[in-house]
């Protein structure tokens, strides 16, 4: 376009977009600082915590160890839970435990790496509970030993569990949150998708997988004109005892002991009534985190070795 | 255990337990201060380049793009090209464009979602070339619109082509680089696999997926006894020119301009060569996002917009 490159080699054509880009700058530099100072006062004082007495919250994985608690919780506070399990008995467990103390529970059998059979769930759910506004992709598999000793059916189905499963939840769920302006994704993202360890390779890549879709679908939904209301909690919780972690050692047990899953649910919770975008279990790993990655790797390894946490193989 | 709940309440086994604490800390901090002076150094003199031309590199995707630039930059030094590509025609045009230069090539046609194919085809290149010493797990497709719009089928060859099929060659070809203790894996991330982008849900995913991957492997190995001498570089670059990426956009071309395949490669096989842990085309984009990890999303997000660059819907 001819046109174009002649007014951009225009001096006062040239000098207007200088003062454009100047003028955007500054304001971006204000609004930095802005982020930073409420970020700093947030992290003294959190954001009020929601009311969830309204909300029907889904949770995959309902009928054991975090989904489990996550429930129980959730109906405590009065919100409609619907649970999904691939298994049909502890699923009813949880709804049968909810029920008894007077919460709300629906209990539904999911094979979530199916995704047809998600979506048939959602829309039996829409139609006999209601319109789902918070999404708990909670369910997950960890199999603890090294990549070479790793079956190609065991690597494919960490995948489809702890990943793609959350593609055929959300792909479900997202339209009608996005129609209702109103409605939150949470995931269950771990130390170990922030961290790589040793025995964890394809869980590793699918605890960071999920970090990368909440960040680039939240992404996706700011630069949405519509501006959607709906909200994403990235959650890494170091281990917790659910019996996921089978060989667990740790050097400083009152430093870094397991967590309990009540903690851990209660945890979670916290995070999405206060819209937080991340946060580990315990808080300061995460600020950890990002501190060592400020150094060569080999720093945050070294530490790693000075505190000497992780998994032996389950094999 | 009575025994050890009663030395570790005596008070000498206490002190002794704390000063043995209080020195690894001591030992830690002048390890830490040791590295990151040696990194601070290495930004400046970078470590040398390793000689390559005794090398056998295997190369997935080299039927097209950066695969076929590397292809051709790697048999230039003298390292003979293993060239894997599910395009048969494109492939052997990469292996004839190499032999007409007087490189040494040898091409094989493989599905790389098909594990089975994999497996097969790194016994026949051990047998008719003999033991890859660096692998570049580099093929990858790219589809680009939002989540709502992405199929099962889609979502899945993404996760199949980006992340498993680096499962199936690690499994076949580590072995060898163990046995041998001479091993180079290195793998392609993307901008997309440090920062989340609209439309490219999966894609991110798949990207941050091997981050966490390369990192849970290099741990696993720097845990084995043998410190089997296997090195590890993960690779991020902004767009590159090879039509994967469709409808580009960036309002500061000069700054943030498409990297170009032939560029792009060399600086992939300079990162190699040098035993980079991870490396950014263009390299200041790792520290940039390094600095904006250390403030809140926000902050990164504003950046991003004042930068307004990233990739159109292609449907």
């Amino acid at each position: 376009m001819p046109q174009q490159d002649a007014s951009s080699n225009n001096p006062a054509v040239m000098a207007y977009n200088a003062v454009l880009v100047l003028f955007d700058v500054l304001v971006f530099l204000v609004k930095a600082i802005y982020i930073v100072g409420k970020g700093v006062f947030e992290m003294a004082v959190l954001p009020p915590a929601r009311d969830v007495s309204g909300d029907i919250v889904l949770i995959t994985g309902a009928g054991h160890g975090m989904g489990k608690n996550l429930s129980l919780q959730y109906a405590a506070l009065g919100t409609t839970v619907v649970c999904v399990d691939v298994n049909e008995k502890t699923n009813q467990e949880t709804v049968t435990a909810i029920k008894s103390k007077g919460g709300k529970a629906f209990g539904y059998t999911c094979d979530v790496t199916n995704r047809q059979q998600v979506v048939d769930i959602c829309k039996k759910i829409r139609e006999q509970v209601g319109i789902v506004s918070i999404l708990i992709n909670n369910a997950g598999i960890m199999p603890t030993h090294p990549l070479l000793q790793q079956t190609e059916n065991e690597i494919r189905k960490t995948f489809d569990i702890n990943v793609l499963a959350h593609f055929w939840f959300i792909q479900s769920l997202l339209p009608d949150m996005i129609k209702q302006n109103r409605g939150h994704i949470v995931v269950l993202s771990s130390i170990a998708g922030m961290i790589g360890f040793k025995y964890l390779v394809p869980y590793c890549g699918t605890k960071f997988a999920v970090r990368g879709i909440m960040e680039a679908l939240s992404e996706e939904l700011r630069a949405d004109p519509a501006k959607p209301n709906v909200k994403f909690t990235t959650i890494y919780p170091y281990m917790v005892d659910t019996g996921l972690c089978k060989r667990p050692y740790t050097r400083f047990p009152s430093l870094l002991k397991m967590v309990k899953p009540d903690d851990a649910a209660a945890a979670i919770i916290d995070a999405q009534r206060r819209g937080l975008i991340e946060a580990s279990i315990p808080k300061y790993l995460l600020y950890l985190n990002t501190w060592f990655r400020n150094m060569p790797l080999r720093v945050g390894q070294e530490f790693g070795d000075l505190l000497d946490t992780g998994l032996q193989s389950d094999l």
